[in-house]
């Protein structure tokens, strides 16, 4: 089969690839080939037994849809996208590669028409969903994002479906928890403490927690991320209906359930490094997101995460630190 | 104040003004000037004391959002839209009128900047809801239409409340009820039935009833579809907060209480009139619409609507037919 990449350079895409490299092969069909793309140039997998194609490209730029499905891919992955924080602070580029970059892509496969209806896999956002929240965000819970991020999202969803409704693709749409532990070095995303005070602990350095200890959100690791598109990208959507979109399953935990776990994994000297440096503007945004849901459709679909957050911190000992850490 | 009708030849659109010509003023300011527009030439109300400038073009093309408000309309009520038959029927023509269009409207605002920041009323529909249903639709029921009209006023409703939280207007979005009794001739919507069995056999005339009489839908007069309009445009949007889209109030019953209030008010001649033939085609539609809704917070903005079949049957025979109906 032959699979397309959207966003391949993303932390996402790239544990994705990985993953298809060690496996060659998905939902027990060999991969022949893969064209990557993203905005910058990503990087091939490591040992891939199939043949890769990379290029980099504005998405919405005129015709650079067209030409990324002309091959007539069997699956697209969809994960391209501009980040919250820069869509909400260049309103016009949010909307030209979130929105309209979608819809080129969209509009491309169906241009390629005479019988072409490929999956396609969207990674949505628990952004989607605006305070406030009930205890637990069900599968009928209304979208009403406040961010543009979250508006661009929750439209690409509503495409999705509708051009699934269609027959131009065969497209599901899967509202990602906060992945955590991101690896790599601590961002200015506003979630991004909830990976550092993990992930720099860990490797001996000091973390800043920005927030109070009873903040709740809700997680799931790069590789049950990994595992979400792998399922999306092979499981039989007869049984999803037009409801296309779901909220991933994930873990709820507040603040001090994650210390509380990274000290029985790594032990209080660990923890020590966790710095509390109270930031209002901080604390305002998070007031603002998802803590918990209940995700059964997806979970009835066949779709898992981790249970504790100990296992979070687990895969991030196991996948990034070849399994030791800095006590 | 200086309003915009963008969809002014339509049915509430016609409505709208006449009302505005009868009153002088709205949200007690009064009416300098009324721009009207329409893909087809709109009429200016009579009796109207403000002056009214007509046009006629396509929303969508280059330009013409922008011309239009380049007068600075205080009050920018966008109902334009393709049908839902014809947006189904016409995918391109459907996302060009009703997505890009609205787009585009939404995008002249935000290029006029300067301090600029009109009330703007958008008119969705029910169609943004798609079965299964629970018996009531609440506020904070999911938007999962099942047909491309119904996923580009979606869409409009999510621009809308990020353009609003933006600054870029001060939006309402209000989902209208079907609108029945209808005036004019029969047509051929879907929905065209529900009021074609009150106005034709009041008329004298016989009207075909496609769906069996249990079938259950929601309902609004034209009068309170111009009510909800005016309120709209006038109420303080504050109260509203970041979820700016609305289910209006309507009235909820089976097509045997229609027949039934019929027949209160005009005798069993007249529903003698209505002739059942049932239409597998018809009733396969009709079965994925909404049926009833809770419509909380719009009930506490102060939004109303008729409490009874018998109260829209009265409109319609006050407001269209004199007084009078052929028994």
């Amino acid at each position: 089969m032959h699979i397309l990449v959207l966003g391949a350079a993303g932390m996402v895409g790239r544990k994705f690839l990985e993953r298809l490299a060690d496996d060659g092969h998905l939902g027990g069909k060999a991969i022949r080939h893969a064209s990557l793309h993203d905005v910058v140039m990503p990087a091939a997998p490591a040992g891939a037994a199939f043949t890769v194609s990379l290029s980099a490209s504005d998405l919405s730029a005129a015709g650079e849809a067209a030409k990324l499905v002309a091959g007539r891919p069997d699956l697209i992955v969809h994960l391209a996208a501009i980040v919250s924080g820069e869509a909400e602070a260049d309103f016009d580029k949010g909307y030209r590669i979130n929105l309209d970059g979608t819809r080129d892509l969209f509009e491309a496969v169906r241009a390629v028409a005479d019988g072409y209806c490929p999956r396609l896999v969207f990674t949505s956002s628990i952004a989607v969903f605006g305070a406030p929240f009930h205890d637990r965000i069900g599968d009928e819970f209304h979208l009403t994002p406040l961010t543009s991020y979250g508006t661009q999202k929750a439209i690409g969803e509503l495409l999705l479906a509708d051009y699934s409704r269609r027959g131009i693709f065969d497209g599901i749409g899967i509202r990602l928890p906060t992945v955590c532990v991101r690896p790599g070095k601590p961002n200015k995303a506003a979630s991004g403490f909830f990976s550092n005070i993990i992930r720099e602990p860990l490797a001996g350095l000091e973390a800043v927690l920005p927030v109070s200890d009873d903040v709740r959100h809700w997680h799931a690791s790069p590789r049950s991320a990994v595992n979400f598109l792998i399922h999306a990208a092979t499981m039989n959507l007869a049984a999803v209906g037009p409801r296309r979109n779901l909220s991933m399953p994930g873990l709820s935990c507040t603040v001090a359930e994650q210390i509380a776990a990274l000290e029985r994994i790594a032990g209080k000297t660990v923890t020590a490094r966790i710095r509390r440096v109270p930031d209002p503007v901080i604390q305002g945004i998070v007031a603002g997101w998802p803590r918990n849901f209940d995700p059964a459709r997806a979970l009835a679909l066949g779709f898992r995460s981790e249970t504790s957050f100990d296992d979070i911190i687990r895969v991030h000992i196991d996948d990034e630190l070849g399994g030791s850490f800095v006590s």
